[in-house]
């Protein structure tokens, strides 16, 4: 088959052997793929990557510095079953399924040498995790049932009473994510902000209230976060010294809850956070039910997300992909189709 | 009147003029006083601590380099009023106050040079934030009521269920608050963790069921934190590096209330904490129905206190109590009683 590998950030499309279902398992050929920031992340920095990943045990998958087929943003078409499935689906039903593969201990789809990721045209889903995709919502927006959970998660996390102004820190695909969800849930005013007038442009369309250049305005002091006492902070950047920022603009009792991964190590004056008396929620990825949720959301259209895709690429357009997605600008997310030529 | 005053760490006793109370003030003798940590670190650091006062704007008072008389855990005997007062105490009443003067900007006593704290023989209060001492109640047990307050805010900003075992890391005047507060409330087990020998047995004192020294036993996996899952961490040491620490070993979805103010840059690796889904609340004082509710709680018994009055001192043994105080083995709480003679 072909598939689009990546070791030590270099990305080639090869024909690795077409995987073959073991028991509970379901082979499916990946019909839509979107690429994430910890590919990026994962192929720009792949020693540091796994290195963090053994050390965190959980946070982040890659363990291996081998060849690695990415993607774990994907939509998928069953194509036949292994040995003891039930066979709840038929060949050609587009299923999704949160990233891993059962096992013990589990394998993660998309950062693993053992599976192939999305970005083959063939990969190996665990039966019992499948969902549905609800007819009439194509792939690549099935495709986002994955990043949108991960918005939905944390503003479950965020322990909401309805009242809350939000503000979302970074409008890349988390901070997209988040404020669908937070729209989804009725809250408001969302003020976003970011540096890139193409995201912020981004967030408007997912339904941000207003956003805001942090160049030319302080985001926390927007007139519009008019009870400070009552404002929810997301952190979807995850880079260095973003939570002594957060601490020194943050409102007294401000929420915040930090959605971006910061992968080194980070610096803060706890005392100023003493001083506001602030609380701080880190979250991580999602619940299979908020996944199965989030799938629910995009096809009833809670979650407009059509938006977000920005560009569809097949396999061999996967390494200009990944080069192109460094410049925030223009794309929310891009969607590999295995299948599709170019 | 005689006083105790402190200039960049040297204190002496000294005889400044006795202050007369303005509007709506109270002219109250110092009944009993006791040294917070704050002042050690008032003392040994002075310019640091004014420099963060400065800074925080709130959390620390202090903001001057002046000779200044601290003490702001105090029990006093009403003595005269000012004009503009209702007069609802008689003299030789005892009673207590939250440690700020009302001005505009309020004056926090014990940590200025407008007016004196309780290592002198007289002080102002502002009348109408006077709260009698229940009758029964001994002035240095009474002046327990600000310590006390600041364990009943930390494990009422905790948001506790009831069924959460809880972990209080040091047992100095903070952390053997917090045991007694949450020992009040029912929570159990507490299991209390502390270096030395004779905190541990100050915790056990105040109804810590268990207490482990650091050296020999990790705390976090006692096999009484049964339920991992319902864990509260109070940190009660506020040096740099323990949060780093407590994200290492805490379990997952913790919840963490840093009590112990640190005064310096911190580090911490937010991606273990976003692995574990760490939540911190970070905390500061109390609020003024918090504060009668500690003295309620005192007076009633439910608050045991006794036996962290482990000495009493006069102005004359200030200076050597604050040295005293270096080694944490010996004493919880020293008290003043600046009508003591020595």
């Amino acid at each position: 088959m072909r598939a689009a590998l990546m070791e030590r950030g270099r990305i080639w499309v090869d024909d690795p052997p077409e995987p073959i279902p073991g028991r509970g398992q379901v082979l499916v050929k990946s019909a839509a793929c979107g690429i994430c920031g910890s590919d990026l992340h994962a192929a720009a920095h792949t020693e540091e990557f796994v290195a963090t990943s053994l050390e965190a045990g959980g946070a982040f998958k890659l363990t291996s510095l081998d060849p690695v087929v990415l993607g774990h943003e994907f939509c998928a078409e069953v194509v036949d079953f292994g040995p003891d499935t039930a066979r709840r689906f038929r060949a050609g039903d587009l299923v999704c399924s949160v990233p891993m593969l059962r096992a013990s201990p589990a394998i993660p789809i998309g950062y693993s040498t053992q599976t192939p990721g999305g970005f083959a045209q063939y990969m190996l889903l665990s039966e019992d995790l499948l969902i549905a995709v609800p007819t009439g919502t194509p792939a690549p927006i099935a495709a986002l049932t994955e990043p949108m959970a991960v918005g939905l998660h944390a503003v479950r996390k965020a322990r909401l009473r309805g009242s809350e102004a939000a503000l979302v820190l970074g409008c890349g695909p988390v901070g997209l994510a988040v404020i669908t969800a937070l729209k989804a849930a009725g809250i408001g005013p969302v003020v976003a902000a970011d540096y890139s007038a193409g995201r912020r442009a981004f967030a408007a369309g997912q339904g941000a209230d207003i956003s805001v250049d942090p160049r030319h305005e302080n985001a926390f002091s927007h007139p519009d976060l008019k009870k400070p006492e009552d404002v929810v902070i997301f952190e979807c950047v995850g880079v260095p010294g973003m939570l002594d920022n957060i601490f020194v603009n943050a409102p007294r009792n401000a929420r915040i809850v930090v959605v971006g991964v910061c992968l080194q190590m980070d610096h803060a004056r706890p005392l100023i956070a003493v001083n506001k008396e602030l609380n701080i929620q880190y979250v991580l990825g999602y619940t299979i039910d908020e996944f199965s949720e989030s799938l629910t959301s995009i096809a009833d259209g809670r979650f407009d997300v059509d938006k977000l895709v920005t560009a569809q690429v097949g396999l061999e357009g996967v390494a200009d992909a990944f080069t192109t997605l460094r410049q925030p600008d223009e794309h929310a997310k891009i969607i590999v189709s295995p299948w599709q030529a170019g």
